[in-house]
């Protein structure tokens, strides 16, 4: 079958073969990508033929080519002579069905679909290799940084084992407006709506939903890691408030949604959570809605990468740079060694910053260092800011390294007494 | 001749083929990929069959494999079954003449000589087509940061209009030592000697032609551009002094050497010189001998790269990555879109800063004003820091955007005048 591969030798010249390319799924993605390829007509090997979408007829534009075929039935993309499939409906079904039908039919696939290659690229990426076809999912993570090209190639040659990225730009938008304007967590929300930046249901966004399935992407390419979304421990953003960027900027840091996998022998160490971020790292001062990753490895030491990680553009830059990577490249077979199955955590080992909001009286420090010390955990720092009502006092404890689940537990025991106005919120310190 | 290639394709699996590698220079950066490669022994489809350099029996090492052959004689490696031969030696020749007659005996190359490939890249790029061999040097530019890769594949689907870096680690060192802590310049160049941040002979690094060369093979890569070293235009960061830091921070900037080019159309502005960048920018904040890479494109928009640029770890990182892109894939004919010719200025149009050095008296801000204004340059503002003698006076002019040639002729015409201690020293300001 892998002999029936068709995909041109593009060439410069102009007697160059071009690529025959069929998108599913118009929206900002989708359009972006037909009028990167029309402007730069010309200058690239492609050929745009098909276009897919639900109830295509409202979503004709005048500006793309007169021939390309307009479409609401999939399987006219599939019977075409159409030799790369560009997926961007998004979600699970049908974008994972008709994937795996166009590789069947030959076809090799360009996905931005980080959801659909989070879950089932171990199965999609083998069933591209067999068939000597291309699955490019550069798109899937921080937009138009090029981060998988970097952890797949550029850094193929060291032997990585953390990464640590701002992969969601809804999320450091809120956090900044929050740290910024002073705003509740809830109005930096809704203002991040209206700006076009989150959407009308945030919670992939707010809860780390669309962070883990970039990290679980990233720890499979980069740490050669196979991991389960579900296997990736979560914590919402939407606890931190105004008064915990008071006091992480009394710690010299800020508080950032941290997306990290660290590799430790047959162990995965990885999480998606509010963290707190010292201001002297890069991953304190990503401006707005752009990403950052930050990977590290036993030779090359830290390597860095920003800019803008959404909008139709930047993602529309990724897809159409996997595009000609196909047409540079052919795969070989068993070109890879596969990402080993590993144990998941996300019992980090980190100091930690804790808030407790209580009713002031005697003794709640003696309490709660009590329990904290019962669980082996150290204290670190006690903060309060002065001018605060006794009747609902917020305070910060930063304690030493100490694990993560076990922390949980002291906190279980120490919710259970009667002085809390809110349950303890903590987020681990980076280091 | 293409049909004599024997690159193994690789495999994951242990009856994998692997890949026999030469290696041409045993210094650093050589001693660092063989200790990689045995590092890693099992992990990557390598074997290390051969060791060139020099005076070989002072360099040979136990650690490496004992059927590893050590030869003083390049011919060894040329006539031998190594299919890819890795360049370390550095310098023009013999390196061009080598790896010439490498690629003509059907060995593909991956070399870390970035004047090699900024001056004979073309042709050693054509040949390597031709005969369906990869010539790898992503360890030419910015060492372990994945650069070349990332404009050459992951934003390959842009259409990149300007890159500006921090190239060189040991210029960077040497303008944060005298920032952070007062040195003169020449006692920050001799401490940057003796850290082995700088050479005995720091002249390409100083005067900009090492990051010239870089500079050259990004414009060919990221912004299709083939220029010549020698129409890319240097000077020198040895006049920048402390009090030049002084009234940068007074402007809210710092100073870097920083490399740039753009491209308008058929015209290259490029040019490799000290320059006022506002801390506010990320080129802002590289640290100690770290390099940072800034693309432009007209669809992503900036992305930012950031790490270690040099070392023999990073760059052996470089160096095993191209080692690896070639194990998985393989070259196709005509596959990129040759760079064009272009028309090379160093006449960016910026604003600018202009430090004069004066014995003081009336009149002087009257006759450079005079002379700036007849040659239609606009003063943005004046700056004198107090408690300087009347008899050396250094005060600074920031001047409103205008072109960098226009305002070399004013100086020349300025330098005339006969209160001048020294030449005024000019720097374009970033924004």
């Amino acid at each position: 079958m892998a002999s029936s591969l068709k995909v041109a030798q593009f060439s410069g010249s102009s007697a160059a073969k071009v690529c025959k390319i069929a998108l599913v799924g118009f929206g900002t993605v989708g359009s972006s990508v037909a009028r990167l390829l029309s402007t730069r007509n010309g200058e690239l090997p492609f050929q745009l033929t098909h276009v897919y979408n639900r109830d295509v007829a409202r979503k004709k534009v005048d500006w793309v080519a007169d021939d390309v075929l307009w479409t609401d039935e999939f399987e006219d993309l599939l019977n075409s002579d159409a030799e790369v499939v560009v997926e961007l409906i998004g979600g699970l079904e049908p974008a994972y069905e008709w994937v795996k039908k166009a590789l069947l039919a030959g076809k090799s696939v360009v996905t931005a679909n980080k959801q659909l290659i989070a879950h089932h690229g171990t199965e999609l990426l083998a069933l591209a290799r067999e068939r000597d076809l291309h699955l490019g999912f550069g798109a899937c993570v921080a937009g138009g940084v090029p981060v998988i090209a970097a952890l797949q190639d550029g850094l193929s040659g060291d032997r990585l084992h953390k990464v640590r990225g701002i992969l969601n730009g809804t999320c450091n938008y809120i956090l900044t407006r929050v740290e910024q304007s002073g705003a509740s967590f809830a109005d930096a929300l809704a203002e991040a709506q209206k700006a076009g930046y989150a959407e009308s249901d945030p919670t992939d966004d707010i809860e780390g939903y669309d962070a883990r399935a970039k990290l679980v992407i990233l720890s499979r390419v980069g740490l050669s890691a196979d991991v389960h979304p579900h296997e990736v421990g979560c914590r919402s953003i939407s606890g931190v408030q105004q008064i915990d960027f008071e006091y992480a900027h009394q710690l010299g840091c800020t508080i950032r949604q941290i997306s990290r996998a660290e590799r430790h022998g047959g162990q995965l160490y990885a999480s998606v959570e509010p963290a707190l971020v010292p201001q002297t790292e890069p991953l304190a001062r990503v401006a707005g809605s752009q990403n950052l990753l930050v990977s590290t490895g036993e030779f090359g030491g830290e390597t860095v990468f920003a800019g803008f990680g959404a909008g139709g553009n930047p993602t529309a830059v990724a897809v159409v740079s996997d595009l000609l990577h196909i047409g540079r490249h052919k795969p070989r077979e068993n070109n890879e060694t596969a990402p080993a199955r590993l144990k998941v955590s996300s019992d980090f080992e980190t100091p930690h910053y804790v808030r407790f909001v209580i009713q002031d009286k005697p003794g709640i420090i003696a309490a709660i260092a009590g329990v904290l010390s019962h669980n082996g955990i150290n204290i670190d720092s006690v903060l309060q800011k002065p001018g605060c009502s006794k009747a609902e006092l917020p305070f910060v404890m930063t304690l030493e390294t100490c694990s993560t689940a076990k922390l949980g537990q002291a906190l279980t025991e120490i919710g259970k007494l009667d002085f809390h106005k809110s349950a303890p919120f903590r987020m681990p310190i980076l280091r």
